[in-house]
């Protein structure tokens, strides 16, 4: 398996415009695995209490999944409870417990160490730093981050920057209304390449020099975007471990790949936006973004 | 001359972060007919007080620009003041002063009323139905409007969609928070595409089955974002008006033209973004559109 992912594997109580869930699989990790596992084996590293409904989150493993890496402590399970506002774009945090995940110190299995590709979800630069250093040179690590670990943790995080190859992060948690100067800021502290996600307004790659713009897939209908941006991250990542090209074209389709994944989290409460989406739906919702950005430039003759 | 702008002409005083213009030029016919000024000639019509500085506007003629059409009425021109956030994402009306254009009712010329393509600035239904009932048989008409209109005087703004082929809006003004869902409102009652401009996050077209959308130039410092709107509606109609492609390719094409003089107008105040700007200036920025949005498609490989 050439895909390693650390983050959150949570319980999520959900209250959109449409409806309710109660105790959903959620949780970075799962919705980065899910998504990526359509494209490659992925690993996951994480923690559930003793609470946690094993048998619908072994169902995943069925994807081509391996959730070995899931430590079980005792205690209670991660629970986000949230609440989206009417046009979606703005959502409340109701309640959130951390519960064994305050205590989250990841181990990475041996059989893991040798993983090419890894992803560290937002969680403190230290256990970052704490993953990478049970890592035995992988080819590439993207991190996820956010403002609170920019602001708190600082130099830490300025360090974890010193040792991934690409930054992935939502544009509220950047720290600069400007996304491109903010992801010009990252370049020069470490990462050659920055994705900005921009929820329903798409989502930016940054290169020295070269910037690429993926839209979000146009829907008349969004029934829930919790997990939107760690699936484009499975999708993104996903697709650069199964094809190994990380060259700047490469990096492009990836992006495609990624905001393909978001689309079908958000058409459904938890993962169930996944259901029946097979390599040959992706596929086609991949060539989608190319009907929905492509022209021609002709000269201008007079 | 192809092309013909129904719209204020005005004078802008504008604070941003990064410093104060008062009494500029501005307007939306103004922003418009200098953007697609590059592309064809365009004819005018719109008023101004006996105060408004003559000889600045006539130094736009020169880029032909046919201003015959401005009427000068006895009074005050129109005088907007504004102030923009920190971010330039917000700004603040501090003044508006309607003058001269509160009893604007545009008279278009005998001379220009063969036009073929016609576009009915962001002023009453009423007044736009009036434009319309003066010309004869235009090829294209886009409108603007705001949401105030489509309030308070939604009779007189849905016969107006019966009579244009497009709408061209912001999309804090379209009345739905989501955006295809609310082109697609719109092209039921009239108008075959639909173009929905979202700012620093780019513009959708939206046809019947299709769509496309063209992200914002990607620019690390922004200087004046006034004027962005009209001027993407001048460098749209003015690319459809000079090459007369008015199937989906084309539109295509003018989508990003748009969006290329979007991406002068807000380099400087008022239209001091055009300074220096050729028809080779425009082709290069042009083209690098096609950098920040394509990709090729690759079948997935096992």
């Amino acid at each position: 398996m050439k895909l390693l992912v650390v983050g959150s594997v949570a319980l999520d109580s959900i209250i959109t415009p449409f409806g309710e869930a109660t105790d959903a699989l959620g949780g970075s990790a799962v919705y980065f695995s899910v998504a990526a596992s359509l494209l490659t084996g992925v690993r996951v590293v994480g923690v559930v209490g003793d609470d946690y409904p094993m048998a619908r989150l072994n169902e995943i493993g069925a994807r081509g999944i391996d959730l070995t890496g899931v430590e079980k402590a005792a205690g209670e399970s991660f629970r986000w409870k949230g609440k989206y506002a009417f046009d979606l774009a703005s959502r409340e945090t109701l309640e959130t417990r951390l519960g064994v995940f305050a205590n989250f110190r990841p181990r990475i299995p041996p059989a893991f160490a040798e993983t090419p590709f890894v992803f560290l979800g937002n969680i403190h630069p230290d256990l970052q730093l704490g993953v990478l250093d049970q890592m035995r040179s992988p080819r590439l690590v993207a991190c996820d981050t956010m403002n609170f670990w920019i602001e708190s943790a600082r130099d830490r995080f300025l360090e974890v920057l010193k040792r991934v190859d690409l930054l992935i992060v939502n544009d509220e948690e950047i720290g600069d209304w400007n996304v491109h100067r903010a992801a010009r800021w990252v370049m020069d502290r470490g990462p050659r390449r920055v994705v900005v996600k921009r929820g329903e307004h798409g989502a930016l790659l940054a290169e020295t020099g070269r910037s690429f713009f993926c839209p979000a897939y146009p829907m008349e209908e969004v029934f829930d975007p919790t997990g939107a941006g760690d699936s484009f991250a499975g999708g993104f990542l996903g697709y650069l471990a199964r094809t190994g090209d990380l060259s700047s074209e490469g990096l492009r389709r990836a992006m495609v790949y990624g905001s393909a994944m978001g689309s079908f989290a958000v058409s459904s409460f938890s993962i169930g936006g996944f259901e029946g989406v097979s390599p040959a739906v992706l596929q086609q919702r991949v060539r989608s973004f190319k009907d929905l950005t492509h022209f021609d430039v002709a000269e201008l003759v007079a």
